[in-house]
């Protein structure tokens, strides 16, 4: 299939992301037909109330009967009984992808449970914020961010072609790769800071945190994410997690010698790196465009 | 002295901190001189162009001769020699403070070096950003921010009235302690995310840094700091940085204990635990308008 005979994209889960994808469709598709669904009465009720999708549906079986293209926007912990629920139900050569943020599990469980009657290929918009919840979705929350769509040897190359140039549509940047290696990166691009978050706040007595500052306020801020999305995270990458925690508590550790034997030089050295480093980065983003 | 009794205001470094604070001299106190110095051609021009201060002096002992306060903000490494330089040249009874991010050492010097003819207060001003350099200053940097004044048993107690009174009308929120206890926390909530961030960036992957979302930029924002300015910082306040980054990597490694055993309940509650606290945190600065 390609994009342009895509006649509805069903999203199921309308949380943050869910709903932003859903905005997304009908601003940058509206041809295409935009289906909603969450098992919550109040979500649908409040997506309809916004106007998030073309129809919001009540049954879930309902809700993929004519998806060409459906996303799965749910907690990862949710996706083995999801991918259950729907497998039999799901239109032949449907094309089956996720806003999860690890995908080896992911992949696992679409190749154990969907089969080959229809193509699943993974999906990564980096993009959300520590806020959560349909109220908070936005149709620009991905224009400019980048979105990993994940493959394996086995995975259809139309349907990972069409899952492409979806996210491209909806204004991504995007990077094709395996399971493996995008758990691997985002372990320590994602993962890590957020545990380094969770970590400095836990480290921190509340009563002398009343004197954070901004440097405190943002390294610390995405420890304000929703712990129970974050711990399927983590358990679905947790190697990747580990070997992160290692290598930043190498780094800490060998700052906090230089710090102790007072030696001038590796410690302006080691901050110098980090500085030149994060310049490197900013701006190789703002040259993409991916910082706005 | 009283605050409505002070003539001159003089300011030494004209950097972001010192700049701003030049500029939100000349708008809360029209009627007190500001005078502003740097060792540097270059921001002397410049501070003229901008209109910093109604004054900028071409020499140090000239831009201190009438000050009824001087306000050192240069980097902590050059408070000895300055203060060499300036103690037979300060009028009797001047009020001397500085915008340090250390105080202990601040304090030592003064105490060594500036003898009892002035009356040194130590002052933290908790505002910044990772720019720097008087391009950035601005009129309103200093406003809702904390700001820490600092004593020992034998500061002037006068003296610290006014300095906290100088603080206040620049609109800050002030608080006194000891030398001691200010760097006891700053060393928390200041140095270790400082700490951190620069950890983060040096354990990851350049190539893989490319990946980053707007998670890993803000909890690496510090890391973009100054590095010679910060290892001043380290150097003098190295014990609670030593002890700071012992405590986070306690935690850090709790976290990957609880991951690495697939522990779901203690990794969910360490990580609802952290985004509980800056619950807290957000709350309590937004009540006193310290996030604008």
């Amino acid at each position: 299939m390609l994009l342009k005979d895509l006649r509805q994209v069903t999203i199921v889960g309308l949380g943050l992301v869910g709903g932003s994808v859903a905005l997304a469709v009908r601003r940058a598709m509206p041809r295409v037909r935009c289906v909603g669904y969450s098992h919550r009465d109040a979500t649908r009720q409040k997506a309809r109330e916004l106007g998030v999708a073309d129809y919001i549906a009540d049954d879930l079986i309902e809700s993929v009967a004519e998806a060409g293209l459906l996303i799965v926007a749910t907690p990862i912990r949710t996706f083995e009984t999801l991918f259950e629920r729907l497998a039999d139900h799901l239109p032949a050569d449907c094309i089956v992808t996720d806003v999860g943020s690890t995908k080896v599990q992911a992949h696992r469980w679409a190749d154990a449970i969907l089969g080959r009657r229809v193509h699943y290929v993974g999906s990564h918009p980096i993009a959300g914020s520590e806020k959560r919840g349909l109220e908070f979705a936005r149709d620009d929350l991905l224009s400019g961010a980048r979105c990993v769509v994940t493959r394996r040897r086995s995975t259809d190359a139309d349907a990972v072609g069409l899952v492409e140039q979806f996210w491209q549509v909806l204004g991504c940047n995007v990077h094709t790769m395996s399971p493996a290696e995008h758990d691997r990166i985002l372990g320590y691009v994602s993962h890590v800071p957020h545990l380094l978050a969770a970590a400095l706040v836990n480290a921190t007595d509340p009563d002398q945190m009343r004197f954070a500052g901004k440097g405190f306020v943002d390294t610390s801020r995405v420890a304000s994410g929703p712990a129970n999305i974050w711990t399927d995270v983590l358990l679905t990458n947790s190697d990747n997690a580990v070997r992160g925690i290692h290598r930043v508590v190498k780094e800490l550790l060998r700052l906090q010698t230089a710090i102790r034997s007072r030696n001038t030089r590796q410690i302006e050295s080691l901050l110098e790196k980090a500085h030149q480093r994060r310049a490197e980065m900013i701006e190789f983003k703002i040259r993409n465009k991916e910082l706005l």
